[in-house]
């Protein structure tokens, strides 16, 4: 039970699209990760989740739109939502989302992280 | 499925200790309010709460120490932990916590909100 500083915790990792555990709460992880250039197309089965700019800005790409998420501001993908993340320039995203939540949800490719790292 | 600016949701309400509703996802929800002076002590028996700073600062009061949460961190209280949150200025907190969650955890009291406004 320890306070998080998310913008110290981001300097503790450089790597893109691979989300760092941060915090846990009824089954629910925070996850902080740095998005930079386009991720895949994929949706989660199961799972809601949710991405809150902490610096930054990105393009969530869906069927039908795009959204800018630009910093301060959050965005909710429910289960079965196809989307695609893309950063033309780095971001720094805060994910609230299940613990069984894979990061390229229903594909799996070399971008997968199985196994998480927790800061 | 809209992006939520933070900053300006905060703007749409000004009542201290009154959460409201801005997102759900998992049976979660995310919440913003607005902390100012000294709220009860209370715990939650069966959820954990996460306390994100957006604006200011605020002081966790736990039976055996005091914890500081500033802007840009973030502090989770396990269910079961007594804690009594202490603002001196006005801060603003996003909350993250099951649907079920009552403020005021196992008291009931005249800063007690039963039905949270979704904005």
């Amino acid at each position: 039970m320890s306070v998080v500083n998310i913008a110290k915790t981001f300097e503790r990792f450089s790597e893109h699209w691979s989300p760092k555990i941060v915090g846990e709460l009824n089954g629910q992880l925070v996850k902080l990760v740095k998005f930079k250039g386009e991720f895949v197309w994929h949706h989660h089965d199961v799972e809601d989740e949710m991405f809150l700019v902490v610096r930054g800005s990105f393009d969530m790409h869906l069927r039908d739109r795009v959204e800018r998420i630009h910093e301060g501001e959050f965005f909710i993908v429910p289960r079965g939502v196809e989307h695609k993340p893309v950063a033309n320039e780095e971001a720094h995203v805060l994910l609230f989302e299940p613990a069984s939540t894979l990061n390229t949800g229903n594909v799996r490719n070399e971008r997968t992280k199985e196994r998480l790292e927790r800061l």
